[in-house]
């Protein structure tokens, strides 16, 4: 594991206070790029609803589904608690959520390996109050660029992956060249395992939120890190096979990936309704724009991607 | 205000069930030509961070800023307590917020008018537990699309409009104009006042949350409705100026704009990058991209809207 | 329906402006009385504890465990956060819950009966901003008093109630005879059903959140209030027989009792460690005190109900 | 200061696994002699309402004051969205909160001293998840016992102590003597500065929530010491005299009382009404009840301390 991680490691790289990452493959020059895939106008949301009916079935420790409350609402119109207004009536909500509790978006802060964060920060920089360094309001202006999907199911002509199917370095290739796609520098890459459709399909989360899954083994982590990825994205709670393919090593990609190339991991993806769209507009490829919402010092961010063709 | 209400009234428009109102204005050929601001791979982000220090005072009921708070820290690595897991050390964290707190767009359930939102909807539709219809979900394919910016203060001169210096049609127009600007179809407008800069320079948020401001008076609703404009958003907490140009009336503009006409309105943009990309770009529109969270039945959500050049 | 409702309605008994009801049966000297009860100085909490392994699964809207979060902790300690600080290290914390969820109390503004609630009061009283009157902060100076315990399932001879089983008013005084308890004017009356103990045994909380249960029958009502009871509380979520023993009418002595009578009602409490004290004092007599949480406008309070022998 | 933490050091006192601390003190005995206290049977409220006009000012960091939500109110009743419900209409709420934002206990596990809390455990006891030990549900039998209140301002023929006022050993004797009050082995004493009073007077909380405020000096440790006092609250956020009158230790008495010997501390009590009643009924001692909520885990908890005549 440390030979992988130093391996792929990019510290430095962009700078000592780089914050960022991998998300730097993302050039102007790429961003230019990625507009040229707008061609049908087709928007496609990979995010799931946020609410009670949520992945969370209390698997992952301090984890719930989101709470929505009403501060204002049409019982209080009806009953005239606004009648001091003038003709105008209102309506206001609130809403209180763990961060990865949905569609999200890992911060670099997000994961340590011994002691360290990307770029080498230690543990002080991520206390009670947040993360001082690598934090998610410091990716504001992203994740935007060229979207890839790697329908992994329909290539294996499955429905879905099951639990602890793993999807290596190999079968990632493969999957590319067979729909077509060039993967290039600065490539936002969703890999899809199919988990959700078994989720609709059996009519439960089950394990879901914390459990097993299929999802990318260790070796797919060289061809992220050599084609130059600049994040990634899964349909499944940690994005990685579950139980891990690397004995006595925990989610070893998001140590080898997140932590030393500095790519954001993006999980809890719902690639249903964009799986369906690239098959009927007959490309894998698409603009695709998730911008994280700025918190300051979290590690993490709920967020509504969206998939332009 | 009933003659303005009925003349930009668009119910019925888009079919007796729609719920995303003027975002219709976005059709795939608006999207793929907004695709075509994309040309020089600048991105700036219109987000003001969530934290602490954001806007809210106490002065709109019901309001506080965002409360972040951790799961799992760097402390919980330092002591120990994730040593039960091999290899891999995480945090984790979360948010409870007003979804209006700070950059946001307004859901069309978010206001009534004589007892009815948009396409015509009663009270009953928002309760206690969400808005069964016109919540900010039904729009999580959006709002994306083609950009442009109306710097009024650059075009008058000054730094910022005060509080209670009203925006008509005609300004809108002549800005536009100034800026060469073409106004389109599906068009998502921004409107500057410069009060971010304001509340910089004077480093207090003063009564931003809720008190006099400058903003876009009801003349405005004209120029927005025979463009077919999209989206509209503003750097201030309501869009309009304050105290409002109609007496008798209070944000007579939600009403005939967000009511009535069915368009989706953003405030507290922190507009002052995009003012100043824009002049250095030399050009006022641009590629926009600012999905909501689809937080069911909520009548708001928190966005990082996102300028692409 | 009706006619229960009148009989044993007291609007007005104690002035218009009342929002105590029952309460006011512990005069002055029923609370001196009550303090003639602590003789052995035994203490014993009845309430549960509050945590994410609470009684909320999901089976009653809105209602969740609370959600305990650090502001600051021992890692922060450890990792120098506080190193500003001369010599003292502090920890911090807070909390979010519905006021429900556990062991609590029903404030007079928890239910409507053909939409009044305790004296008469409108719906407009109880809005988003919470309740005008008869919120639970108007009882902060109670409720503390004479408890007794009447312990169903051992007069019966039975581990526990099971779901649907009713406790009717003769039972109730049979139970209080044979115990050799002397019901008196003021009282606060918990009723154990045993269904916390059957929890415990099965290991799991089942439904215990809002469904089927053991407890009170209409015909309680008459024993409640001919005997000028204060409070009753018991240790189920709803404190009666589930399905209720009046077709066409939930929760029937929720609008006899607290509606009409205007008596508080408490729920899930943990009765078990204090049957085993009454059984090993040889008493179903002591001091009680439970003081609500003064949270303005709230429609109920978590509590720790303490009986002293 | 390592010296008078050595002197009034109680570890071990109680066991090696105990987690009450002073509140051992309260024996059998100790509970029966205070139930001779209630003699009248006024019961007066030393706890400040719960709601968005509390004390915390932004001062604190991460304490702001509680948020009370509403899942259900009348306007839903009003609404027909309880109309599934037979005949029986309710509402239902919730509240987040810091739990030291108001009328609070501290926890045996709110402070360290060189690394450890009461009875010597280490920071690893207090992470993310909360005390595993000293917490607040381990004093779930409490607090209740004898109180007595020494009313300093009324004690000075002054309406309330500026601050920066100290009160040290000898005025407490003082005044306990001049009140008449004979203090015994499990007092509960609180101490009234006037704070509560000035606030009032002014109409502003200021600084309240974490500034300059009078309260106990250094020298207080051996009073309360001597006395086998069981737990202490005043009416400021401290307890202690602030700035403190020890150069280089931050909150003396929380580190010589709190961590050393084992002295659950109250703050923000609001003691004015109680100082009204002791004169009223000529004596300062009376019966006291403020059970701590049973919050898993947590390092404080919010109150309604009861004062009983």
């Amino acid at each position: 594991m440390d030979e992988l991680c130093l391996r792929y490691r990019n510290w430095g790289r962009w700078g000592e206070d780089d914050q960022r990452g991998t998300l730097n493959f993302i050039t102007p020059g790429v961003l230019v790029h990625a507009a040229s895939m707008i061609r049908s106008g087709r928007v496609v949301s990979c995010g799931l609803p946020f609410d009670d009916e949520g992945p969370q079935r209390g698997g992952f420790g301090g984890r719930t589904n989101p709470v929505h409350s009403m501060l204002q609402d049409g019982g209080d119109i009806a009953l005239g608690a606004q009648d001091h207004l003038a003709v105008l009536r209102y309506t206001d909500d609130a809403v209180s959520m763990p961060l990865q509790c949905g569609t999200q978006w890992d911060a670099l802060a997000h994961i340590f390996y011994r002691g360290q964060m990307w770029n080498g920060h230690g543990l002080e920089h991520v206390t009670s109050t947040g993360a001082t360094l690598n934090s998610i309001d410091r990716i504001a202006d992203g994740v935007v660029g060229r979207g890839i999907l790697l329908d992994i199911p329909r290539h294996r002509g499955v429905r879905w992956l099951e639990a602890g199917q793993g999807i290596g370095a190999e079968e990632l290739a493969d999957c590319a060249a067979a729909q077509g796609v060039e993967v290039r520098s600065g490539d936002i890459v969703l890999v899809r395992t199919g988990q959700i459709a078994q989720v609709r399909a059996t009519g439960t989360w089950g394990e879901y939120d914390s459990g097993p899954a299929p999802g990318l083994g260790v070796s797919a982590a060289h061809w992220f890190a050599s084609h130059e990825i600049a994040a990634l994205a899964t349909d499944t709670w940690g994005a990685e096979v579950l139980p891990n393919d690397t004995p006595g090593v925990f989610q070893p990609l998001h140590l080898i990936l997140l932590v030393n190339a500095g790519m954001t991991i993006g999980e809890i993806f719902d690639l249903e309704g964009l799986a369906t769209a690239c098959e009927e507009e007959g490309r894998y490829d698409f603009f695709f724009s998730a911008p994280p919402l700025p918190i300051t010092g979290a590690v993490g961010s709920p967020i509504n991607p969206l998939a332009i063709f």
